[in-house]
This record gives C-alpha cells, sequence and structure tokens, in this order.
C-alpha cells in the first residue's frame, strides 16, 4: 500500500504553493496504475442560463489544496484504501456540443469494464450524459443525485436536446440508467409548470424535494436512497446548486430554500458503503463565485467523494 | 384568464436576456389592467447608516429572471390567479426627503379604494410610510412585518423625523396601522438602551424577537400571526435585514444572529391565505452585496411575495 | 423632429432609476420607426477562451443610464439628429452555434435594404458575421475594425468555423465585406505562430497593430482609414478588448499594451462624417469584470458610436 | 519645529496597524495648536446619481497610512513645514441637506479669520459650498477647480438647489468666489444640452475641457492658473471624478476620458507656491470601487496636497 | 458610575463616520483607568497557510461601529459594566515570529496581576501564547476554546515550533493553560493523519468535535463547559474559522461544516458568568473575505465577548 | 530544436483547461534539459506591508495560459529558441525568513556555474537576495531594475536585515550586485526621509526615478542600460509595483504616479539582447488584486522576460 499515490507533503510544500492538482496529487496520464482517476470535463457550452463552469476544474483544483489525508467523521484514509490521481482534462470543443459529446464519451471509454471508478469535475450538468455513456455500464446503473432540478427536461429552444437541463433523460434514453433505482434529493425552486417533474416521475425516478428532506430527515432519506439502490452499482452525480445560494453563489442557476454545507455532509457521509461505480460534482462557475467560497466547498466535498469512491474500492477487493 | 400578463418566455428568450423587468413581466404605466402592480422605488436618502438601495430596484430586477412560473411547494401560478406587471420606478427626489414621501404618496394614492394589491420594492425602509400613506386605508391596516429592527423610532439628529427608523411610528400616528394588530418577527441585534422597545411595545405591538422565534418554532410564531390578524386586511413588510448577514450581506444596518433562507421561506409561505393588501420589500443595496447574493435572494423572495398577494386577490374575487 | 424617442429625462426619473434599456431610450418592437435601432445579442456560445458575453447586454443596459444627450467634443445631439430606439434583445440560443447565426440572421434580415443603421451589442464577436449576413450589404462594405485580434481565423478544434475568431473570414469568402477596404486598428498580443496574420494581409486586410498605432500617431491613422474607405459605406466593429485590460478588465480574452480609454475616444470620433451602415460593440463579459467598470466603458463607448451612426443618418438625408 | 505633530513611526508600528486616521497623524479636537486640520465630512445626501460618498473619509483614513513623510519631487516635508493633525469628522446629518449645510458651516466658522489651512476630505461635492460658507473669507477666493463636471447648476428636481451639482453657484451666488478667478480643470463628458455651461461661462469662470487639456499641455495650464489666480489666496477643490474612471472606479457619476494619475499629478504639483486658503477632496464612494484603488489614489493625492498646503503656510510665515 | 468611557454618540456623529476604533470607544494610551482593554495585535508571520490576518484588527475596528450600547439577550450594558476602551495595537515586527513573541508579551505584562481582562483581536492564532505569556497568571488558567483546529501541534517544516497552529502546546508547555481545564469546540476538518488528536487528548484536553457538538446540542456543551471549568478562571479564544466559510470566507484555513453564526451566538452567550480573565478572537483575514462580512461578523461577535468581560469584572468586584 | 518542450496546444485542449502551470509548459523536476527553468518562490514572509504575495506563483500560473508562443513585437519565439520549463516552486518556511533564505539558496545552487538563466517568480522581493546567493556568479552581476522603491535599505524595526526592503544591500555586502553596473528604473513615491536613497547613491547605483524616466523618454533610457551594463552579464529584477496601481492593484506597497502597461513594454523589449543571466518578477499578491488583473499582466510581462532570456540563451551559444 506504500506505493500509492499520495498528496504533495505540506510539511515539505506549504499548502498554498505547488502546482494545483486535485487534492495536490500526482498527475497521470493513463488509468493503468489508478483506482480513481479525478478528471476535469472543464465545458459549459450546454448551459441555458449564466455559464462559467467551464473554469470549475481550475478552481478547484487550486481550491482543494487545502484538503489533508485523513476523513475523521468517515474514518477514512482514502490514499491508502486506494491509487487516486489526477488525469487532468478532457480536451473539449467549447463551442460543440454535440462534438464534446463524443470527446469526452471517448475519454471516459477508456474505464469502460475495468475496476476503476473514475470522478468526474465539471464543468455544467450535461457532462454527466457522455461520462455515463463513457463508462458504458453492463447493466443500467442507480444513481444518487444532489440537485435543486431534476435534469430530466427534454428539449430546449426547439431543438437542443442536449443542455444541462437534459442529461438524465438522455441517459435513460440510452439504457445508461434505471430510473427506478434514481433518487434525486433537494429538488427545488419555481418550476415552468405544475407539470414539469412528470416524466421523471412516471419514469419511476424517486424525487426527494428539499421541503421533503426537511419533513423527513437525513436518516429516513438516507434510508431510502439504501433501499432503492438495493445493493446494486451507482452513479453518484453532485450539482454544487442542490447547496442554498449563501454557500455557493458561484453557480449558474442558483435556487434559494437549498442545503447548508452542515445537512449536505450528513447525507454525503451517509453514503458510505454504497456501491459507487463513479462520480461527479458540477456547475461550479468560478466568475459568478463571491471570492473561493462555492470551489473551496466544491474542494472540500470532493475529498469526500474520493472517500466514498475508496471506501467502495476497497470493499470490491475484498 | 389567458389574457393575463406573462414573463417572457424563457424558451424563446433565455432567461439572461430581454429587459430586466420584475420577474421578465411587461411593463405597464397604469394599473388598470393589473391586479399586482409591482413598483420600485429607488430612494435611501433616509438611511440614517450606510447607503445604496436606491440601486435595488434595478439589481432585484435583472434577478427576479431567474424566477419561473409556478411555486411548487405553495402550489400557486400566479399569473395565472392575478394579473401582474411591472409598473416601474416612482420618481423620486434623491436629495430630499419630505419631497419625496409627497411623491410616494401620490403615486400610490392611484392605488386607493381600488381592487389591486400593490408590491412596492425599495429602497430604505422609510418608504413603507408613504407607501401607506398614498394607499390611505379606510381604517387602518394590520401588518406582518420581518426585519431585525422594529423601526418605530421617534427622531433622529435631533430633528429628523422621518428616517427608515421611523416609517411605522408615523404610520400608526397618521392612523394608517393598528398596533395591536402589528407583528414584528426577528427584531434582534445590540440596542441603544434596554428601553429601546418601549413605545412599540407600550403602542401594543406584538415583538417576537429572533430568539423568541427559535423558541417558539415556526408553526406557533405563524399561529399568532394569524390569531394577531383576524381575518382583517394587512399589509406585509419585509426588511431583507431580516436575513443573517451571511445570505444577505448587501444591506445597510446587518445584525447577526438572523433568519437563514430556508426558516423565512417557511414563515412567508404560511402566510398563505392572508388578506395582504399590499406588500413591500426594502433595504437591499447591490453596492454593499457580495456579488448579486442578496438581490438574488430578494428576487426570490419577491415572488413568494407575489404568490401571497396572487392567492389573496383570487380569494377576494371568490 | 420632436417627435423624436427621448430618453427618460434624469430631472424626473434619476439616472440610478427607472427599467435599464439602452440609454434610457424606449422600448421598440419594431424599427418603423426608427433610424437607429439597438439591438442586444447576448449570445457567447463561440468563445473559445472564457465566456460571460452573454451577459454584457443587460450590463451596458444599466450602466448606459449614465450617459446625457449631447456630446460637446463632436458637438452632437444625436436623439435630435435621428430616431433612436432599444429593440431589445435577440431571442438566440445559447447552446447551438449554427441554430443562433441563423436567428440573428433573420433579425437583422428586417432592417436589409432600408435606410436604418443598426447598433448590435454583443455578445461574443461570432455575432459580426449573423448580423452582417442579416443585413446583406448590395455590395461589401468595408470595415473599420477595433480589436486586439484580427478574428480571421479560420477553423477551431478541427472543425470549428464558427467562432469569435473567425466572422471576418466567414464575411469576407461570403462577400458581406470587401477585404481591400477593412482597416483593423490595434492588433497585438503574442500568436500562434508568426504567419497567423498571412491570409488576412494576403486577403488585403490593411492592420494597423497596437505598435504602429503608436509610432504614426491618431491623425495619421484617421486618414488612413479616411484613405481606405474612400467614402463608401462602412461597418464599425468595436471589441472591447481593443483597451488596455486595466481599462477594460471584463473581457474574454485580454492582451496587455492596449488602447487607453482617451486613445480610442480620438479615434472613434475622428470617424464622425463616416458613412457607417452599421455597428457593433463586443466581448464585454461582466462575470469577468472589477465592478462594472468595462461595462461603463463600453456604455459610453457605444453613446460615441450612436453619435456616429446618427451624422452618418443625418447626413444621407441632406 | 521639533514639536509638531508627526505621523506614527513606521519603524515601531508598521503601516498597516494602528488606528487609521489621516496620514497616521494624532487626532485633535481642536485647531489651536494647529496649521492645517484636516477633516472628515462624511455626507452624501446631496447626491443625485450613485452613492457611497459618506463612507470616504473612513477608507481614504485607512489608505493614507501607506504615505511616507517626505515628497522628493516637489522636495517638501510638509509635516515639518506645518503642524498638520486630523481633526475627526464633522457630525452631520445623512438624511437632510439643509441642516448638514449648517452643521458643516458651523465646523468650518472656527477657522474663519484664523491662519489655517484646512483640508476637508468628503463626502459628496456639495461640500464645498458649507466647507466655504464657514471659512467665509473676507473677500471671495479664487479657485483651481479638478473635475470632470462644472458643478454650477442651478436646480434639481424642480426644488433642490443645494446638491452635488450646485455647489459652486451657490457659493459664487454667496460672495465666496470669485468666478473670474475660479479655473475649473478637466471637464468633460456628455451634457444634458448644449448650453449647459453657459451659466458658468457667463460668470466669467474658466473652463479647460479635458480636450483643452491635452491641447494646452501641462505647462500652458498652469500658466493659466498662475494668472488668473494672480496671486490672490484660492481654495483647491479637487473631484476624484476629474479621474479617467478605470484610476478612481470608486466615484458616483464617473465619466470616461478623464485623467490619467501621473497627469493629474503633474498639475497638482505644478501648484505648489499658490497662496492655497484651503482645500478638499471629494466624491470618493468605496462601496462603488474596485478593491481600495480609488481610495488609495486619493490617500495618496491628499498627500500632495497637505504638501502644497504647508508650503503655502510657511511662506505666508516668511 | 457615570464616568465610564462611552462609544461615540451615534446620534451626533452617524455610525459610519469617525475615527474606526473598537466599538467607537475612546482611545487609551494606558489601562490605568480601564476594566477591559481592546488590544489589536496585528500579526500574521506565524500562518502556515494564507495569510492577511495582520489586517484584522483595523477591519474589525471599522465594522464594529455597527454594534449599540445594550445586548438585550444577555440583557447587559457592557459600559456600564465596566470601563472599556481602545489601546490600540501592539508594534509588531511582521517579519519575525520569536521577536514579535517578545514584543507581544511585553505589551501584555502590563496586565499582568492586575484586576484587568484584556481582549486581544488577531492577528493569527499564535499570538495567543504570548498573550497568556504576558498576562503570565499565577496558576494555569482553563480555557474555553472555539476553533476548527485544536492548535496543539509540535514542529512545522522541520523546525518552526511558534505558527499558528502550535499555541496551546506551547502555552501548556509553558504552564500557562491547564490542559485538564481546556474544552475545545467546533474541532473538525480533515486531519494529516488519524492520530493528529493524540497529544492534545492525552494531555487532558477535552475535543468537543464539531459532530459531537451536533449531537449533544448547545446545552449539554455548555454543561460540559462549565463543569470542566469549575469556578475557575479561563480564557476565552475564539477562533472566527470555527464558523461554517459562508458565514465567515474571510480567514486563512477555512473548513467546511462549521458553526452557523446563530449556533456561536448561543453558546457563546451561555458562557455569561463564568470568570473569565482574558479573551481573544483572531485569524479574520480581511484580503480574503467577501465583503466585509467576516469582520462583520467578528465584530459583531467581539460586542457579545466584551458582555461577557464585562459581567465577569462586574461580579469579582461584588 | 523540435524536441524542445512546447506549452500544451490550445488546438486541442482549450487554454482554459488543463493544469496550470506556466505558459502551460512541461513540469520538470530537474533542470538538465533546460535552458530557462521558471521556478515559484511563494514566499512573502518578509514584506513589511500588506501581505500575499506567497499566492503569486499559483495565480501566474493560472493566468499565463492566456499567452501564446510568438511574439511579434520581438520577432522571437521563444520556445524555439530555448528549452524552457516549469521546475515547480521552492518549498520555502512560510514562518521564518532565514530558513528560508537557505531553502532557496540551496533551490538555485543547482544552477551555479550551468548555462542555465532561471526566472524566479515571487513571491516577496526580498526573494531576489537567495535566487542570487544561489546562482552564485562568479563575478558579481550587473542589474536591471524596475520597481517603485530601491530595496536597498538595511535594517527594519531595529534587527530585521532581511526584509523586501534589503534585498540588493544584502546583495551588494555579499559582492553578488556590482552597485556601478545595477540601474533602478521607476522609482517614486513618498520617502520616510529626503536622505533615504543615500546609501544607494553613494554605492554607485543609477536610479531614474519616475519624474526623470518622462523626461528622458524609454531610447535614453535604454541608451543608459546598455552603456551601464557594457555587455557583461546582468539580471533583472521586475517588481510589479512599479506599475501604476491601476494596472497592478495586486501589490502589497503601491505607488501612484507609475508605470502605464505600454510604458513598460517598451522598456522591457527594449532589453533585447542583454545577457540577462537570470530574472525575477515579484510583489504580486492575488489577495488584493482586482480580479485577476495584476497576475494577468505579470503572466503576459512574464512572457516578455521569457523571449529575453531566450534570446539571451541562444546568443549565447552562437
Amino acid at each position: 500500500m506504500t506505493d500509492h499515490p499520495m498528496p504533495l507533503d505540506g510539511s515539505v510544500t506549504p499548502r498554498f504553493a505547488g502546482h494545483a492538482t486535485f487534492m495536490r496529487l500526482p498527475i497521470f496520464t493513463s488509468a493503468d496504475e489508478l483506482d480513481i482517476p479525478i478528471i476535469g470535463v472543464p465545458f459549459d457550452g450546454a448551459t441555458t442560463n449564466r455559464p462559467g463552469a467551464r473554469l470549475g476544474p481550475r478552481e478547484i483544483r487550486a481550491q482543494s489544496s487545502l484538503t489533508r489525508l485523513y476523513n475523521p467523521v468517515m474514518d477514512v484514509s482514502p490514499y491508502k484504501l486506494a491509487r487516486v490521481g489526477d488525469m487532468g482534462d478532457v480536451g473539449v470543443n467549447p463551442v460543440d456540443v454535440i462534438d464534446t459529446i463524443e470527446r469526452i464519451r471517448q475519454f471516459f471509454a477508456q474505464f469502460s469494464g475495468r475496476a476503476v471508478r473514475p470522478l468526474a469535475v465539471g464543468g455544467d450538468h450535461m457532462i454527466s450524459y457522455p461520462v455515463l455513456k463513457g463508462l458504458a455500464p453492463r447493466r443500467p446503473l442507480g444513481m444518487v443525485h444532489f440537485d435543486a432540478h431534476s435534469d430530466t427536461g427534454d428539449t430546449y429552444y426547439g431543438t437542443a436536446r442536449y443542455t444541462h437541463g437534459t442529461p438524465f433523460r438522455r441517459a435513460i434514453e440510452d439504457g445508461l440508467l434505471a430510473p427506478e433505482r434514481i433518487i434525486q434529493i433537494g429538488i427545488r425552486g419555481s418550476l415552468y409548470a405544475a407539470d414539469d417533474m412528470e416524466w421523471a416521475l412516471a419514469s419511476g425516478i424517486r424525487i426527494i424535494t428539499m421541503e421533503e428532506v426537511r419533513r423527513m430527515g437525513p436518516a429516513a432519506v438516507l434510508a431510502e436512497v439504501q433501499h432503492r439502490l438495493a445493493g446494486e452499482p451507482a452513479y453518484l452525480s453532485f450539482d454544487i446548486d442542490c447547496l442554498e445560494p449563501a454557500f455557493a453563489p458561484g453557480t449558474g442557476t442558483p435556487e434559494i430554500g437549498g442545503f447548508t454545507v452542515p445537512e449536505v455532509l450528513t447525507l454525503l457521509r451517509g453514503l458510505k458503503g454504497l456501491d459507487l461505480a463513479g462520480a461527479d460534482l458540477v456547475e461550479v462557475s468560478p466568475p459568478l463565485d463571491n471570492g473561493s467560497l462555492t470551489s473551496l466547498t466544491a474542494a472540500n466535498l470532493l475529498f469526500e467523494i474520493v472517500c466514498l469512491l475508496a471506501v467502495a474500492q476497497c470493499s470490491s477487493r475484498e
């Protein structure tokens, strides 16, 4: 286990120094030696609202220098449990959604069928679709999805089928996700119409709105997650706009009434033990941020997700 | 109902585009076709502390583009229930409080005695006084008042009777509000003296301090609101500084220990069914904001208030 | 002339108040009563670098409230000379460049062949191409082009022909611009290769680099503009990144060594008398700005351009 | 001379530490021991545009810690030449222009007829009027006035005679300033009408517009100042908006095309030797600033003005 | 009691005006007439992470103008109970930790053995060590310590024993604090290793992690504080990074999952009655702040601490 | 030459993407394959004023993504002329100046006596001293030094000999620099005393103050540089505070009256052909910046310096 990649040592190079990689981990160009490759997907060309998420990976890397090695609440040392590394950014085409979907798919296809659990850092939420497409799971995955929005819309502006509001409709259509094993947590905000959620609900997705989360309490929510996923492999998709804007102002489509950071930490940490096949964290837009608050928060949540993936990876080996 | 004014369609003009009107609603120069006119009152000349609220209406309009059409928690489609429109800004005199009081009063006098429920967007809190004066209710209104401060002071700097700290003393003196039907929620912060609240309490106002709100819980607070207002018409005055500064830094006189946004949403939504004769949202100061966090939050709360007014308007028709 | 649309009167409604329209002018839905329609084009989906220009029209409108009615240096009262109005924003498709090109083209096609001189406010620089395409001039136009970049590139990312780095190559290929009557002023910055400008120079475009501008002085530059355009109708394209970043930090691809604002004012004002058939101002990205400095500057430069167009319109009537 | 008040010693207390007073000078409650009292006038209630200048004195004090003791370009050690101190702020009434005018007048009346040369730090430009009124010069003073605006308007909003756009019209009417010995430098920007300057010019004021400044060059401008003031006592009024917005974004009514800081330094330093009876620096609005750039610049210019006043004070003793 | 120093009267000088001293209190150069001297310690040279806390005292002074005279929740008028004043800043050496430790120690030694309860405002957390050293309590003090970090590390970078991560290890080694009477509240965040807390726990310190705080509830936490301190004199050390970053972004080593401001207010106010011998508030870094949110919050918490110290001082007299 | 390290290709990975290295160059851990190693020196512990320069290397790396491959004004393709790479950051000790001096010295000692021309990116200006000490030139180097301050002070706070105000006094004392071949350009700002520059002048340093630069013009300044350095190897030290604050607000000790960016570009480019043995760029403090303006400008100036070093390296080979 001593040969695992480790973050740059803060007692030698101070935490504000050195190249900004995810968690100060070494850079890898191949996943051959990795269990958990972390990959930036700097694309926001599918954003229907305010842009800037293409700058997310870079700033999240910078802020992630502040994370350390051991998670005392989960009691997990992720870099001891698994080989984690920074695999750089997917080379996207910022002016072409369709071309970019193919580029992302190809990048993530290298992980398909292998015992790696990739972690994608967006970018806007559209990227979840080509990430899943690249992973090409043998059977549809379940999903735990933190978000203010269901992202199961169909078409925008008459013709646009691939936007940050549609990734999960596309993924379900392609058989990448099993709707009855999808649970969406924190959905809220005004809607275009009273039936906006109809397709999602009809397809079998379980939507726990923010109000329901608060009524149920975290334990009941987590119990339902376990129940719904039923031990099957699942994908974790974390949209930073699930947070109340005061905690995450740097995002394109903020909605008030969201999670506090402590609330979301409790829920995330409660996923320990799930068989997470991969994950993403999306919609951090540094140009819209107040200072680096959102990126700092995202970087710390990313560390929690790394811990979840490391536990999953470790469990699968046993 | 199909002829109601509707917000600009986000599927045709993206939400970040188009002229910034309240909620992307059409602009009206008369209230003849409206149930709920929304009016900017860009005046901060009665501010005793840090200024900037004169710039509130413009930035709140800009941020309100992010609200949509249906409120799923209240189950209300406000623009279907009522005719809502943007009536522009009152032409204030930024260097003269007395002159401005008269200008605001005249503007709001057009609504007096009519079945409209105007919504004023400040500006500093002094504007509540001339708004009420213009509405000239036949008998004193009740009031639900969210604020860190009671705003029932008497005189500042020896001679100043019209400041953002005195509107409700003036309104009570003028018989516009009935103190025994006023309930102030969230009052807190250090005071000039232990007896600062004496006049307000003696006049019969019910002050629920922030500490009391937290002890009572939202249901008890809402029950007391219902009890106190007793089905009578009431005015809703919402000072953004009722929120904790982290949620609303862009205000002139912030006080720590305030509401979170989810807390205030629960209380606001619990007012559904009140016979609100009008409302205001005040003290948003964009130059003091962090990014547009406060204006964004204010715009979303404004949408909630529109829903409350629309329900009230609709009920009164039945 | 007394029936011309006029900006909202600052002595009635203070300049910080009222709806934010370009120059506080009335809103028009048709150009029938206008000589100079000002149109927002809130699209940045063709940006290869940092985004945000889609938010340009809204913030430039807000800042343009600070302009007044008379230009003492040019001795021009533009709103007396011409009917100027705000025609709102083109309804773009933020996730699809090709679809948006067609939408912009259609919008501007309404002005084709008519005696109007539209002024487009971007958005990224790609929009110049569909604006010109919509105007569909009978014979190729000349162009005065202020920019740090030549924007005559061919293809990005292998396949992308329509980006903010290629509009003028496309416009020349389509016969919308006559390269020998194009003059580009202020070009500078590091290049990808020594021959980056080869196509532009070979096509006959005159490039006056920033260094050459400083060696020549403004009078010689303006003389060359006059000489090159030779009295023919021309388009004015103004990219805000022609300015030194300290003067315009809010832009996606800043280059140091640029114009100061006084320098650019001298050159712009020196264009008085040109037969400008239309104009645009592009690449203002409010999320990347320091405060509103760039939008404020852009709004004031927009007023100068309105003056140029008004003089051109007026001259053509005589 | 060794008993002069001196700034806090930077070699004992670092420059970022200690109470923020003007130039780190001691605080005085009376001018008895001072030649040059510096006084904050934190009032912006006469601002017709964007507010915030009431916060100017505090932030300029904070930034002035960065100035030192010796001016090498002027070859002046001001604190050796004169007794300079911080006399705190005038107790203004933020909601009442008329009351505040009287409060400022009374404060400055203590200096009337005495051999002190007060330096007022605004606040908005209206304060110049009551400062001059308080000083009550035996015969009308001359004035060197740096500004983008002439500030000789008459009435705003129908009735408002005392605004930041009218101080010098009021001062001339009251016989406090002699218009033929007033020189305004840097005037520019769009106007409400072609005849906006008529009253000023007719009264005999010399207006050197920004364009004229650039044509004449600094030496000719300074020669004209000397010629016009003709050795008579004069007041110096410095509005920070004389600077180009990139150099001073933190001001309520910015105008592009203004001075660079080096340009204004040359002109200010060229005033050495004038018999300045007092001075002010106004219109710094920290909430509108980018960082503290404007306050930092203002603090450094204030040091230059202190040097000018110290030389004047010293000369008068000889 | 009428001769107590009082804050500048807000009804004479508005709260945004006047020199920025702590709570607008008078400045003192000696503690002879004070019970509670407030002292700035503008040093951040022991910071291992992001700097800026040297600028804390200045900005906290500026923001503290917003506090008033009476604490209604505690029912305490601190300036009536005790003589409180601003004693300026310790003259630190920003480039030398060891020299600065001696300078701070010497400054605080003036209070040793006297009936004063000093309140230090940092600066980074290292300053707690020389403050305690200067106070030189006859027997080791207890301590209530709010922080995300235990700050009981030993050595950094091989040789550095005096950093903001080690003050309490040094203080215990020197017999200034009694570890069994130390209670640390809110500790959280990722660690360098699973045994990071070993020394602290072994020495007898009670660490209540953030998770434990939330499980226990405030009443139980406060009960344990009382139990552990057992009526003995104690020091209060408040690191602003105990707060969730959204509430206090302006700090060098933020950790997510922290206190909300209302939570921390409940705990702080619950300390009323403790025999606090002194206190500090540290790690506010204005250059890293969003606006002045962190300094504003810190200033208000400082007022709460002044109330606690005033009650302690008053009780000891009885 | 084809095997030279090249920046990440912008046509494959967009410029905002990928790991932030200097100029998007590959990372090297040894200088064996490099001519021009670029090294971050993230230390600001010798700063006597406002801190933050320790965060400079990281943000300058991020902004340097915007530079390209060819410098058209110099007509230089630096990466073709020389092997340039990013060697990461020196592992500094942020709380100990003396220890850090030794760490930096050791790092740069690897280049001593070898044909490499290192480029250090600070960090505060103290770092120039250990960089030079590490390079240990066989005979004292000349120096071209752009700065507002001479940085030849002796001692601060009684005992501090190693601060950002003393590096060149120390370097001269150690025989690393030859004072008669030092030329300091742009020196300005208020001084502590009239004789502040005495030691520097007496030692033979040529100081061209800002005022003298403007009187002489760039050609004369450059001629004097050539004359003074007389073809001998020289070090280039560039302090970002040589710029006017509007162009570089993000620095600890700004002084007004400085260079514009175009002015400094002319001077820097005029150094082409000098035998530069190494260089540094220092004092960029991102937390004090407005947006990223200062880091962006620094990154672009760094590219110019790389070009100068590449030409020098190439010339030496011929």
